[in-house]
């Protein structure tokens, strides 16, 4: 192992760990209503027109727009009722002709002869007349056949995160159900030997073990399923039996925790044992000694040890492997604009990410050591300095990745 | 049943569905690992200090900052090697004196005598002797013992909503487990003679439910556990079973679908025979003939029928509520500050909901009939017209609501 890191930039170190998604993808069929949030692994297609018919926004009275032209609530238009239509009917025997109208609920189909519906609210039933006071226009308050969906349109495509909103047009395009991309298992792996469970009464010089249960928070919620291993000490063989078995059972492995030179040299010369190190240093800032590797084909990464170095490399480095992992084609992130409250320096060579709370549509950085949890937690995202910036000035428009 | 609504004021309807919020609140435990999303049922207080000791955030030499003034590349400080400190000890024997240093592992606990580290890549080992080729000054990369969190603090407030990096303080604080509030049971029940399920191909007049499965999906999100009861049509036994079924089952029951005045009738005088209607008809656009009622002291809402409504309503009129439930402070609406592309006229008396598009800091509205899907996928929120109001101008500043 040599003394200092090699480092590469962010871009590279993205591609490589993109590299690494090279197994089939899972997949699964999941109910429209449990979609959220998945990632289609199909195209969707409207199987029909969406509406199928066209189709009365209001209640009200279906009419040939041309016989209200003119109507008001002094000079109504008098129109003769020709009848009801029945919701859930496509009641083809009733015809609007001129001069007549028929009841019609909201969502009921516009019979023949009618291009419009006169709202209740600007008509009067007097016996089989009925008051029109005020005109309409032709396709007024009517949902036209296919507004929505064209019947063979592609609504979705594949590999698009899906929404609620999405939930429901997948069940009006048939889908009942639907293929999306099986949520990988990402093993976690807690290293160092200063570290102790969140259940244990840390002796002098020990800490309880943040990461693990951060990140698989954070990766629970971004559709993947996490699995903790727990605490491996500085025993070779324990750690070598450890990520054996991860590697076996889970999709990825993350291990998290050693942010000493020593514990990096170990995680290194463990992967390197097992498989082969591709990464070991990225000019990221902060989670420089970042390593990535490959055992049994499958990605394994090594995150720095400081919390908010090991969030930043999660949300830059291993997320984009995740997507990849997923089919997702556009990256889950939620950015907002904002304006920088003050200065931030970065250094030449290196991205820097800066951690930013947001409030009214300023950015405010929270300066603090990475090893701060305190900042992480009051922090709403993150803004990127570009290896090529010395820094952003006050006053700029910057992009915030929101968490 | 009378022939219009009479209609309240959106904030009337928010504190009267609030109101419904009357049962204890459910409580469960989870891992901190499981805790994201979840609403906090306790206050979290550090246990101790936070880190517990003076730690070193770097690779290097702990020496007295005093020993390196002045030390540059040509004229570095020479220090006595006095040792090292290994990982998860607190090596009380070891002890910085005057011109001397200690070899420090990132994480390591800072020995009595030093006050600062040196980075490993601005010194030099000469057998028993250290070059220091830089001056740090008092403090610097160390982490002060309670600089993340002081023994007894308050880390968080019972009604948060926590986040990934909300579990990582929790473990910190040896919170292995935390109490959270129970996922509530939301029921729903599609009403309407033209609805049928997503598997079945529609008749003419017939239309898919989008609705329930959009809601389903929607309140999974939001950490609700959804419970689909499938579709009502107008036989008003059978819709009383289910009503009844699904009142026994959930905290929650939310009626969609019926949008015709018929339906909303039947679907009041279901809630009116079984227990009480407290409102029955919202100034909001879209969204009007809501209704909210209560059945053995339990909050029944029915949405109106067109999606767009439904999702408005469920947003404004029944997360409040469900906010009140799981006992959260906070609302979770996530908003950005955008510029309104165009005009966007309103009408006074009713508060406007208008879905927008939000890219680069412009919010586009997206006009279209409540009862498309189309606008509500493409559409990144709401923007919200107060009810005084007749519109907005092209340039104003809008707060958009995320979905």
């Amino acid at each position: 192992m040599s003394r200092f890191l090699t480092v590469i930039p962010v871009k590279e170190a993205v591609a490589i760990a993109e590299k690494l998604a090279v197994r089939p993808q899972k997949i699964e069929r999941v109910p429209a209503e449990q979609s959220a949030g998945r990632v289609l692994a199909q195209d969707v297609t409207a199987d029909r027109d969406i509406p199928g018919f066209n189709r009365s926004v209001v209640d009200g009275y279906a009419v040939r727009a041309g016989d209200t032209a003119g109507a008001g609530e002094s000079i109504p238009a008098l129109l003769r009722s020709a009848g009801r239509i029945a919701m859930g009917n496509d009641k083809k025997d009733l015809h609007v002709g001129t001069g007549e109208c028929v009841y019609i609920p909201t969502g009921g189909v516009l019979p023949d002869g009618a291009d419009a519906v006169v709202m209740l609210e600007y008509s009067e039933e007097a016996g089989d007349t009925v008051l029109v006071k005020r005109p309409v226009s032709h396709g007024e308050n009517v949902l036209q056949r296919n507004e929505d969906f064209t019947s063979g349109e592609v609504v979705f495509r594949r590999g698009r995160r899906l929404s609620p909103q999405d939930a429901g047009v997948l069940a009006a395009c048939g889908c009942a159900a639907v293929a999306v991309a099986g949520k990988p298992i990402v093993g976690i792996i807690s290293t160092g030997n200063e570290l102790v469970p969140a259940n244990v009464v840390p002796e002098p010089g020990q800490v309880r073990d943040a990461n693990g249960p951060m990140l698989a928070a954070w990766l629970g919620g971004y559709g993947c399923v996490p699995r903790l291993y727990g605490i491996v000490k500085d025993e070779r063989s324990a750690f070598e039996a450890v990520i054996e078995r991860a590697v076996l059972e889970c999709d990825v492995v993350i291990l998290s925790g050693g942010s000493s030179k020593d514990d990096r040299d170990m995680t290194a010369a463990v992967i390197a044992s097992k498989g082969e190190v591709l990464v070991h240093g990225i000019a990221i800032a902060p989670g420089k000694p970042t390593i990535i590797g490959r055992i049994d084909n499958k990605p394994v990464f090594g995150l720095p040890g400081h919390p908010a170095s090991a969030y930043v490399v999660l949300i830059a480095i291993v997320r984009p492997l995740l997507d990849a992992l997923l089919g997702q084609e556009v990256p889950l992130l939620r950015t907002v604009n904002a304006t920088l409250s003050e200065n931030v320096p970065s250094q030449r060579g290196r991205e820097e990410y800066v951690r930013v709370m947001v409030k009214d549509g300023i950015a405010t950085p929270l300066f603090g050591k990475s090893g701060l949890l305190n900042t992480l937690v009051k922090s709403d995202g993150l803004i990127r300095i570009p290896a090529g910036y010395e820094g952003l000035e006050k006053g700029c428009g910057v992009e915030v990745i929101l968490w």
